[in-house]
């Protein structure tokens, strides 16, 4: 199902190009470790930028939103958007300052907008609930006609992209390795407490396994 | 030492604007609250996107960067961005899909770039090593002529920012509220793991107190 991933003047990684890939897998790996991209278009000439939710399926990035959201009328009419999704894994501690950095998974997409017709919205929608809280979709009621006009739905393909990944200890300077300091990593991840019920639940419904259970996608 | 922060076209919050703030505390805190920005700017009409590390002093933003980076040459000249922080607080667990969310803070910067002259560079440089790991910048040795002309600092003024915030419980819609289905909020943070030692540190170098206390700014 996936395309080849390309490499193109827009995605291509220029600093420390040993960093980067272009490859499909590697792609769809890094995208799926998150639910919150950053997307970036142009409007009168000058940058917007907007963190959104996002979902992943075969070869495209999915977003939604209110049908009136100037990004979203912009993608639904083809338009231009840089999409880039990053996670931390860790802060890299170096003997010098210049090679303090972190640990990080990151992509970068360019592409053309494409809107989702009405009669395949509901399905995407559906996905974008089981992708936050997996099991959660079956549960819920099913969207209204209301809620279904009020929502946009748009799409990017992930032919243009590029990953962007650092890992592994400080690349400290040779004449560094022996200063008296301390070097390594200090590891990052996304950790979830204790689930909050609404102040208006019914006293009766339990916590369900589902939420219990809830992990971040990492 | 706070100039006002202002609203405008470009930074307004149109969707859900009941979330948006634009008083330069709130910005301040919620840019203090994480290390990695996305930045987008315009290359021959098309947008570009790029995830980096920032700190906020004073009114202002700084990025830095290797001098040949195609950013920092657009912003050292006095290109416009549009730059995004974004805390992710939790996932909100609505009766319904549509209500589904997440909780967040979020800054959205746009402005113009400024480049940081030689002579007051390395004092922003060692503010970069001293946000990234407080206390590492003690320790670690001064930068050599070579590394601070590998790097340009550039800023973005806060003049132009606003602030969307998400809190509280999911907003289910009035007839779902009795529904069969658990509503609440999953609270996520970022946890540190054990701090991991370089390969090659000295045998006699220990783990200094600053590092085992480690917190990531929240």
């Amino acid at each position: 199902m996936t395309r080849a991933a390309g490499s193109t003047q827009r995605t291509r990684v220029r600093r420390l190009s040993a960093r980067g890939e272009y490859d499909p897998a590697s792609i769809a790996r890094v995208l799926d470790a998150q639910q919150v991209c950053h997307v970036a278009y142009v409007v009168d000439g000058e940058p917007r930028i907007i963190p959104t939710l996002y979902i992943r399926i075969d070869d495209y990035v999915y977003l939604h939103g209110n049908r009136q959201a100037a990004l979203l009328n912009h993608l639904s009419a083809g338009g231009f958007a840089s999409l880039s999704v990053v996670s931390l894994d860790g802060v890299v501690v170096a003997r010098s300052g210049f090679h303090c950095s972190m640990n990080y998974r990151s992509v970068v997409v360019f592409g053309q907008g494409e809107a989702i017709p009405d009669d395949q919205r509901a399905a995407i929608l559906d996905a974008f609930v089981e992708a936050l809280v997996p099991g959660h979709q079956a549960v819920v009621r099913a969207p209204t006609a209301q809620e279904l006009n009020a929502t946009a739905v748009v799409r990017l393909p992930l032919n243009e992209a590029s990953t962007k990944i650092r890992t592994g200890p400080p690349s400290d300077a040779e004449g560094d390795i022996d200063a008296d300091v301390w070097a390594g990593v200090i590891p990052l991840f996304t950790q979830v407490g204790e689930p909050q019920s609404s102040p208006d639940l019914r006293d009766d419904v339990a916590l369900p396994d589902y939420i219990k259970n809830y992990r971040p996608p990492a």
